[in-house]
């Protein structure tokens, strides 16, 4: 059983994170994700404080890897606008919704602080950036500068989010992508048009 | 205790809505509703089947409580651009959420097409009032035509749930209201100046 415990150890995150986003918090025992994860209770408790602990690691692994994504695309080629439309027209799971903006759903992860934290730092973040590129296209002569890069922002990572609870209230991913098309149009006359 | 039923099952619909905007259904157990209500399990069974009958009871009552209040203020006085702006800018309890966008996020109410079925209903009913509101002002010339009414409804109903989600994020209703006047901001190239 030697090497075994890394393994686990990492059966155990992605067992909570799938539960996490299926369940939520308070829908996730640790007996179902000793089950998942095809580990016993000794093994979790061998990792893990308990499940407050274990839910820690993984929370902060799906709100890594969700601000990871956005920044690479923040950060990739083309223009501020094509930077925002690629961000804006990702092909998202849309009827899983978010597994970050779900947890907001789970009162004991906004009770407890710790837990809360990378929820709340991830959203932050992904503002933050997304405003820096409206400011940055309205500095270039990409977008009308009258356009407010924070409250823009935050309006723009809102649709996101709230097209995933109207995908899912339909059952239908069509609803997120018109939510993405409504977004992309009400930004379409801030563009100016070059030549 | 004659005349008392009407009053106990009202407390037991009152508790479960309250239960459920709270905790969601998952997090929800019949003790905690009867405990809150007020009411013994006989008077809980009396009344309701058993919980999925009561959260269905509570979760239409929700449902019909967010559609009249939208239609209301659709059908209120001004321009369709006063009213469209009335339903963004309506001051909404930011940090507890929404009470029926939050139950996307139940995979119990979502698996269950009786308990969705008044989710769904409310987000398709007022997404189609707010885009007849779009194409009415688009039809007077107080909105700019290109503006597709559908997919605009549904970015700004989404901007209103999302708003929810980066509020209860950031423990801070003032990201609702960020999000609200971002769309405000989005929205206002589209409109058409009189004289």
């Amino acid at each position: 059983m030697y090497g075994d415990g890394v393994d686990t150890r990492e059966q155990l995150i992605e067992s909570a994170r799938e539960l996490l986003w299926e369940r939520g918090y308070v829908g996730t025992s640790p007996k179902a994700i000793q089950q998942r994860a095809g580990a016993g209770q000794g093994s979790m408790y061998h990792h893990f404080r308990g499940k407050p602990d274990l839910a820690l690691a993984a929370i902060r692994r799906s709100a890594d890897e969700m601000r990871a994504r956005a920044e690479a695309e923040f950060a990739g080629t083309g223009t501020a606008l094509d930077r925002i439309t690629a961000y804006l027209g990702r092909e998202r799971a849309a009827l899983r919704g978010c597994p970050v903006g779900r947890l907001t759903q789970d009162p004991d992860v906004m009770a407890d602080p710790e837990l809360r934290a990378p929820v709340e730092e991830t959203f932050t973040r992904v503002t933050e950036q997304l405003a820096a590129l409206v400011a940055e296209g309205s500095a270039n002569g990409e977008l009308d500068p009258r356009l407010d890069p924070v409250a823009t922002a935050t309006a723009l990572v809102a649709v996101l989010q709230g097209g995933y609870v109207l995908a899912r209230a339909a059952g239908s991913a069509d609803v997120y992508a018109r939510a993405v098309d409504g977004a992309l149009g009400l930004l379409a006359p801030h563009v100016r048009k070059e030549g």
